[in-house]
């Protein structure tokens, strides 16, 4: 309790910076871009990359970038996963055993957001894409990849049934991300997260509708559960 | 039109029986007992006992049938079915090409009324119960029988994946029928139905939560739309 | 099993090609359009067009036939109906049975569309357009042509109450594709699908909102179920 | 405003009666059971019938029935539409021009507390009971009937495609009752009653799922609307 | 049934004109203009003025209009209420009876909708605008026109409480018309709309949110019911 | 901070009790009976009441209560309100100003649970009852004590319009509790719930559907916050 | 009553204008801009700015400020807050009490939305922004700020739990505003709304999604609630 | 696949044994309880029993167990967590790791669920109870047992605020679990669901309703997904 009354945070006015949450959490505070204006995500991110080597904002714009970069120019925006990412390390080493997957070609950008996510946290990440169950031998065709993950991203819209087939084929964690492809009764995504969260093989758990941020992150906390030091 | 005009019904007051849809629609009217007092039941059962050789009640209960074997003493009741039947046809043909599958144990209520009612329909029935995608493998090593098949029913709850699965496989038409089985988030067979509903496999239709009567009814129909006479 | 290991497909990095589903569905790989940026729409038609004689995608758009249309060009886009065709077969035989029915001029786009489907998977097909329930007499001017039919595809938007009266009056089999015309407590569709799900009609199955390719391509597959070589 | 002012009514504790809603409205207090005790319930009956040649009160219970009749012996119980009715008038004159058609045998219940109710409002009612759409003779049979009415109640539960049918075939208004029969997808009533809201024939308005008396209460308005003193 | 089986209508091949309308129903067809192309729009306007004395289009554009105008000159459109009105008649006879309210100054489109419907349909409209229940003076103050009226149009969103408060002023039946004025939980209507199928007071019933066509429509159908030729 | 870090509480193994509640919150900790054993309900009371001169027990049954009086023998069981109270205080002053409505007989026990709950916390309750809009003279005639509350705790069902009429007619702030009373489309409570929420009045807020006591409690803190200390 | 009836309003023919509100209510009529041309919301305005020292227009738009300055030069524009506001009182004396948070920085338009009417409203407001949920030790830094307010305004989007944390900390009322920030299952706010609705802490009380105005409104009565005068 | 192909299973007629899991999946089959007849159950149990040294059941019943018990002595019962358990494996060793936390008392029994599955799968748990965010210093008192977790179950009802301020606290993966808790807007669990899914803090995954057994699995498997085997 001592501890976390003396936490230090920034007032920047409209935000404040929580600087102690690499201690805290083992990866520093990530910026949220929804809602923020362009000049607002500017300002954080510049004071962000004076204290931190790496600076990681999701569901930014183009706009946003070029704000960022007349004050960080070494910023970078990974246009399908929405992202603005600063990194200034060198060859930090990668710890396999993340694989992402997706079900479609248009679940490419959310499967993106994860793996660039999870990769800015230190794990080297396996890319399985386009196995939708409408023709199951692409998937059968990498069950060695996949059992050789520790942790498995499975990234479907539409009926969103990849995830419960996954999990039953590996004995490692599945995290289930729904995305908004689809149409009608796909209900931007919420059919999807349903199924997921009903499937009928354990060891699957869900995020967010086209939250690849965070099933990237939750991976690689998952992955670091393990490390020797936690 | 004309011949519209002309078809006999017959009034008992509460209901208004159709004789003429064996006809018109290839099977006699179906009693749906739902709202229906045990002794509506009844009386539009032993009337229609009387014209026709087969009678089909659906939705029923173990009173409802009390009330019909006083009249109709050949009526069977089909418990997990809930079917009250009639079938005073011997050694009637079947017509093979029917396959009902089930995801769980729990499913086989459904799939089981789906199978009757075809079967009622002078359909033969191939059933394949407990595939569910958490194991494949139980699905797979019965591919052959599958692809035998030139109408398939998929009866599965909670993330209603199975019809997505099956349909990759097979290229005769799926009808896919969800099941109230599941809790929380399965909302009684809510998901299971959109899961179906947005199949990324083409091929698949839908009918309501439980419907396992609907599903045979129209395997039925659609074997007998290849028939010689249609 | 075996089988299924040994099919073939085609890695493109973004989408994986499945060259047997023809052989093993009868139907080569449809393209799902929605979600694909142009150029990914167009490397997948180019590749599937030097191997296939049919080329079909859906949910698509004018921008993505120009890119198309640069490497393949004799594919045609059908503007309602939001479909690119490639079709190189010549007189390839029609065989009759399916009709599509609509219940007002705005269901046509999607009407088309699964016309459009069957056509190109060998059907001939009726069109009955504009036959809503609100002016029950033209409906049944067209009797004659509803008792011909194998399948009847029945595309309604608003209250969705066409199929269930269709359905009611034929032997055949009736697929339901709710539309998303309406306003207010149409909620796009979902209350159109929502009655078709309920039809007090036996021999009804339902498809997602606007999914005309799905009904037609269910359609072809029933009327192929009663063919000689299934 | 004075006259609102200066209207009477009876502080019961738990209750207000509205002494004045004859002359305002044209009908008496109707008293709504849901949710209130049998000895409110009777507390309430005793007081208004000294007051008032009829009493009506909806969605009660046997179990009120009780308590009223130990204080109002003349007090009656209609088991299906859950009226209780207190009527001490002779032979009132009905004025016709009221039909209540409901869909099919379940209905029933609805229907009769929709009747009932319009007969205490002076009406004489047209019953047409289990005309459903799927079997359109039956109802096409009884057009006369319809087009004779000032104005028509007509009750469905399930895909309620009833009202827009017949709302098609008359000039009067419809006044559609959305019933809670049906199972699945019907969610009790709400699927008829979005059905019924989103008609294709204008000239139709919806009530509350299973509200019977509702609609028997705004048909007797309707009919009065157009009688001489209004 | 001989009679409906004669019913005239012309097949336009995207739209069949119902020509019997207006002897069926008492008014000619009506356009619904949601989901129609304006040549389409055009086409049909121009042929039912032909052989109508007034047409009206309902949910369309200034875009349709001035298709329609070319052909059609003097189509008038009214803005608000999205209506194109074609008026042939010369001092038809208006029967007075209809107060249109609205709780809003931002339900006054939709209020327009129904008045100006209703005016075409013979019907003389007392409007009554801004009376919403957070300032009852106002509408109390109106009292007198409330009770004059045979039939009232009440319009109203977010919470939709105008209805109830009317109705429990009035003998006269009321539509209610939820709008989708309003944010958050409005839900575009939808809360007005339950809140209106739920009234306290009996008397109401509810036509789709924004619909003021139809509750137009139908305060003239009821107007009607009550005169000699009904 | 350091205040917190020190705040007591006691572990009884399956509940951890606040002791510290009155003091940081103005009131001792509130059992929440629901889903509690009546075991676990009576050692958590038993232990409370060694501390406290009250206690409360909220959504409790009988079954509680039997065991709460072996060891607590001075708790007393509310019916209607679902409330065990233990209140050893004599004479307690009681602080005027708040009023307690609620729109039908069947809200009573609501009303109630929230009246009970301000006397509890030393307020002094004006209760009115019965007074829905549908007549709203009853309502109208209480305006008086309705002008002298300083807060005012509105309960309602059904289309729950009460309290944008009430907060119309006073300038203290209005609480409305929307309860479970209606069917159908009442979704139990929801509709109530919606409608309040999108009150036109402002000056409205919201608890939880037949949250009776959070509304007494928040009225209690309301009328607190005007307190010399408080 | 007699009060009531003589209470003045002036009728624009699209508005009546609510004279005496500012005494029965304790403030003046306040212009909701959503729906309103912004002609009729600078008729308003023009009308309101000769009888009142202050006048406030929500959800407006710069279009209106726009039209409403050509006739009321005075008046100001709040971007963020999208509120138009004239006010003519020097040195109004301000009374403290109130504080507001925020979760986030992108609820900071709908807290200041909040802050601002109170502001106009007489009371001094304590901003304390950027407070949520994932960082405790921001929020907890205050905690002697949100001990002095007597009333707390406590924005939210997303899971919406900071009402329930803060609400634990205080004595005083909270009222929750939930915003529309989030994503997927964040339904535009709907989820933050259900989480406040089910605040674990009682003393909270929710307005509609993004309703800051009626938030602060509802603060500055609650605050009033305790002066002398009421 | 080769592999794939060979799997193991046994067919009891309504179920399909899959022997091969434990292998494939690290754990043996787990038996969903809902649906299944108690003599399914028993007979699968014992079945199980003979090749297993574990055998889980969940959501089961008493009635179930006395089935199990007559052919599986040592079959145990778990009431409140509804699991029946065989464990016949003497001193396996238990990995540290787990933490469980619960809300509130009524959330105990899923608690429970997920701490005896995890315990069954070799993991020690650290349950730390009754710490919901109303009482913040519960929760901060267990600072250290949180941080020590390499894996953390959160359960909560209500507003499920809970998962997002623990996560906020620590760096390893939260599993959240919604509990049906609470009544009116909570529906059922749903609210909590999606406050957990849109939680502010990322590293949080959400399992279905009442699943208490999923996120038990679920962290053993994350647990495992560091040990040196995986």
């Amino acid at each position: 309790m001592r501890e976390l009354e003396r936490l230090p945070f920034e007032d920047l006015g409209f935000a404040r910076l929580d600087h102690h949450r690499a201690l805290r959490r083992g990866f520093p505070e990530v910026v949220f871009g929804l809602g923020k204006t362009p000049e607002q995500v500017a300002t954080i991110v510049e004071r962000l990359a004076m204290l931190q080597d790496r600076v990681l904002v999701t569901r930014t714009t183009q706009e946003a970038l070029a704000r960022v970069q007349e004050r960080v120019p070494d910023a970078v925006y990974h246009d399908a996963a929405r992202l603005i990412v600063v990194d200034r390390r060198r060859d930090a080493p990668k710890f396999p055993g993340v694989a992402v997957l997706c079900a479609g070609t248009a679940d490419l950008p959310v499967a993106e957001e994860a793996a660039m996510t999870a990769e800015l946290m230190d794990c080297a990440v396996e890319r399985i894409y386009d196995v939708g169950v409408a023709g199951l031998h692409r998937l059968l065709s990498q069950l060695d990849k996949l059992r050789k993950a520790r942790v498995l991203v499975v990234v479907a819209g539409m009926e969103g049934a990849l995830p419960s087939v996954v999990s039953g084929l590996v004995a490692a964690p599945v995290i289930a991300v729904p995305t908004s492809i689809g149409y009608g009764t796909s209900f931007n995504g919420v059919t999807a997260l349903l199924s997921m969260m009903n499937s009928c093989s354990p060891g699957v758990s869900v995020v967010n509708i086209d939250n690849g941020f965070g099933a990237g992150y939750l991976a690689a906390t998952i992955l670091r559960a393990g490390q020797p030091e936690g």
